[in-house]
């Protein structure tokens, strides 16, 4: 039609750093992060990315390496170049999440648990330009630097965390002569950098790698556009306060920190971070900063159950606190529960940017069972959500039984896995993204995740496809809720008529005992078709987990194997 | 980089469209609309609209007017033909906001005051192929079709829209043989419908008129990528509670009801329809169904304020009032803030999608003075605000003085005006939107609007550029300050020695009377620098007004023009 443009007036490419912008004019003088000692004002948070980028603009970060359009006149400067950082949540490492994308390059955080050969790994593929390493981790990203080989080491320039806040840098402490100091970084930087704004808003910003429990991680990377879209959906999907008090005790790495590192930032909000979280740092930080909202793995209620301290009943404020990961025991969640906090608990994954959904566990009530309900998965961003056969790509019924894949389409989703196109292919086969999570359709719209399509177990009475899976997650269920279990995980075991098998591998609670029979027993009265779905053998101890905590299935599948064949009499 | 893809799971083109389609999903059984003893859930206005998509569709609406790319094969068929109607705010123009963009058409509600030769001239500039008209439009819509050359009018279909819940409509009344029924229509469209979602996000979904304060109306055209992004804004804009109860007082013609059509379906609100606007209406509508928020032109208020009814002492519950436009008298305010409404005044203009900001008038306490806070200008999709010199592009510097004109950049922004090339330009001139409002950058961040850039008054004292310009508002404030006043307006005079002098029109309150003497004097005492500010000239009477009670200052400066120039004592 005739009398319409597109321009800088009325298109600008969407992109979170307009949220740090925002802040810092509308909202300059509150308090951004709030770290021990340390306070920043948003102004001043905004003037900090703004020379953190102008430096590592200066360090060899720019741009120029895509030819760029001439005719049109755009500031044109992609860059290829990637920022690494190994960091605990401190401020330096929510700096980064603004200032790397602000000098036009892509950022990822990577997981600090991570060993020196994985990291080795990860910064090769990454092809990393610059880490930046609090003091703690310098060791182990030296150590994973011989591993580089020499010439690819050498043009990678490392910066190192003091941290002058928390104090516990040693000046003794060893530091490669040709690294760069964080805080001498910054005063580097000039402060009127113009910022490089995405060219397209599909441009990625960072790269977030899985926690890998089914192999090496993978490198998920996410676009300015959907983490923009998905900062604004996090309002919603946790019903966020309008002005929220942030407590960092979910790892900042782990999915951009479920693009929080943003979406405080376009409410205007106050970050609180921390080192180390310990049950101590929790209580004084919701004491002391009026904390709205903390997440964080299932592991965060054990911290603040096992220690709640003195004189922190009732809370002085009310605390919203969401979990995502396999549901710890439900005593604990009580305990939590009673000293104040809000619970709920959170379903996502990585390529989907975290949590796609967040349903409040009530008191006491809540049904352990995974579900997706409608108003959480079809959240403003999500454009498309649904139960199919992979295969046909036809919708289950929603009769509550028809196992199916759980499928989704969502502007808030990964531009796909690095360097691995047949990865992402598969991921995003026939247009939607397969979530790998098997589920039912509820008549009432809800969507009810039954398994990891991986872990659930198929034996000889299934009738085709994924028909009649059986759920280990709801054998896992009735196993936590034992009054002698603390962790349970269920795997198939080879069966000579059935041919696969329900295998549980429990961990007893100190000081408990039972037996295989008695837990066999417990389950055949609580779970249905229970000649199928009881577990046919128990094995007791401790549970292999990984570095973020979650049980990793595919060594307790060898441990099954190799137990060998089950009996089942027919 | 390689692995990443842009597909239809990671990638969907932002529409409002979606808006519906996760209501009907996700709050499926809620109300949608009430309406007398009309009442519809999100399922039933969802299904509705798919029928209202599809019957238009098979009205000739179906595309292919564009080629399509045979190569992937899309759905293509972008539709050029566009739907326009006359209605007040009942439920068959909502539905339309959405069926009409649901089958690949260009909507655009008109307002309902126009009279039959501009009616006449908007449909042929539209060229509208469907004219769906409320039953009380009919004849004004009948004469424009007589204004239109005989084959175009041929190739328009009519569509009434009987509204069987109000029952007005009388079974004598003629309707033109060929035309359909709105109802009908309905009935002829297929439940299972494929919703026609835009090719790309900037494709073009309402045309909306201004009220042409300053000649013939400007068809402004919005794309489903700036409405669905606007949707989001007003829900923070607006502090929307989370199950909002709109009433509809704001004409849903204007700006396409400022984006509430769809902001109200994202958050899955009810939205509470009304043919006619009255105070008893309102009142009922408060107590029956609990509304949340109610907009519109400053009349709102008189209405409220005249007849508050009987027993309405304290409202049942919080409600917000918005009203957009000059501010009225003081005290009227002041009534409609004891009966319990929260009033804010917004800020917007046609171009921008409706408001831009919105600021809480606190009870006795505002300042009259059209002041955008920092807060409410820069919302979430705003991307910049400034006050610059329109010649030079500089800013103006943040001392409170300084007059510039107020600009913007957004993704909330229009894409043009229809049909018009220069116009379009013109407003987007250097990237930005050029509001035509002068204002001022106060220390603290605020921006002031002083006055619209073709009402403000120019003197010879004035030092180039918009330096020193005299705000027509300023005066105009405290000429609505005086207690026999009800309404003044100022223009600017000729004047012998000045070149240009304040004139005010003024009409006073029923039974009082004032002299022009006293009106000068009143003013001397309130108004900065009074030689050049204070009015020279007072004229008494009533003030012409537009179809949106808007003054004609047009009209106004051409009368003080024949007025002769003023004198002044030098």
């Amino acid at each position: 039609m005739e009398g319409l443009v597109e321009c800088s007036a009325n298109y600008v490419p969407l992109s979170p750093i307009s949220f740090l912008e925002r802040a810092a004019f509308v909202y300059g003088d509150k308090a951004s992060i709030i770290y021990g000692n340390t306070r920043y004002s948003w102004r001043e948070t905004h003037g900090r990315c703004l020379r953190l980028a102008s430096a590592l603009s200066q360090m060899g970060l720019n741009r120029g390496e895509v030819a760029c359009d001439n005719e049109v006149e755009i500031p044109c400067f992609w860059l290829r170049g990637k920022v690494a950082a190994l960091a605990p949540n401190i401020p330096a490492l929510y700096e980064l999440y603004f200032g790397v994308p602000m000098a036009g390059a892509v950022f990822s955080a990577l997981n600090t648990r991570l060993d020196a050969p994985m990291l080795a790994l990860l910064l090769q593929e990454l092809e990393a330009k610059i880490v930046c390493v609090d003091y703690q981790y310098l060791q182990i990203v030296l150590k994973a630097l011989e591993r580089i080989p020499a010439a690819k080491a050498k043009s990678l320039s490392l910066v190192v965390i003091r941290d002058s806040d928390q104090g516990a840098f040693s000046s003794t402490q060893e530091v490669p002569p040709d690294s760069l100091d964080y805080d001498r970084l910054l005063d580097m930087g000039k402060p009127d950098f113009e910022i490089a704004s995405p060219i397209e808003e599909c441009d990625p910003i960072t790269v977030n790698y899985t926690s890998g429990s089914t192999g090496t991680p993978k490198g998920v990377v996410y676009s300015h556009r959907a983490t923009y879209l998905n900062s604004i959906a996090q309002i919603f999907r946790f019903k966020m306060s309008t002005k929220p008090v942030f407590l960092w005790t979910l790892d900042m790495f782990h999915c951009s920190g479920w693009c929080f590192t943003w979406a405080v930032a376009a409410l205007g909000g106050t970050n609180i971070c921390l080192r180390n979280v310990t049950a101590k740092a929790i209580f004084d930080s919701i004491s002391t900063h009026k904390v709205t909202l903390l997440c964080g793995a299932p592991t965060i209620l054990n911290i603040i159950a096992e220690d709640p301290g003195p004189g922190h009943r009732p809370l002085p404020t009310k605390v919203d606190l969401v979990i995502a990961g396999a549901l710890p025991p439900l005593e604990i969640l009580n305990d939590v529960h009673k000293l104040g906090f809000n619970v709920s608990h959170a379903y996502g994954m990585t390529e989907a940017l975290g949590p796609v959904t967040v349903r409040s566990l009530e008191f006491g009530q809540y049904d352990r069972a995974s579900i997706i309900d409608r108003d959480g998965v079809h959240n403003l961003v999500m454009e498309g959500v649904d139960v199919k056969d992979p295969t046909t790509m036809t919708s289950a019924p929603a009769d509550g039984k028809t196992v199916g894949e759980v499928m989704l389409r969502s502007n808030a989703m990964m531009l796909g896995y690095l360097k691995d196109v047949q990865g992402t292919q598969a991921a995003f086969k026939n247009g939607w993204y397969c979530t790998r999570d098997l589920g039912v359709r509820d008549p009432d719209g809800d969507i009810r995740i039954k398994d990891r399509a991986v872990d659930a177990i198929f034996n000889c009475v299934c009738v085709g496809g994924l028909g009649d899976a059986i759920s280990t997650l709801e054998i896992e269920a009735v196993l936590a809720s034992h009054p002698a279990v603390e962790a349970a995980a269920v795997v198939g075991r080879p069966d000579d008529r059935l041919g696969e098998r329900p295998c549980a591998f429990v961990k007893l609670k100190e000081g408990c005992t039972t037996s295989s029979q008695d837990i066999i027993g417990f389950c055949a009265v609580k779970l249905p078709n229970y000649y199928y779905t009881v577990p046919g053998s128990v094995v007791f101890g401790d549970l292999p987990v990984n570095s973020n905590g979650k049980v990793q299935k595919f060594v307790l599948k060898e441990q099954a194997k190799d137990l060998g064949k089950t009996k089942s009499v027919g």
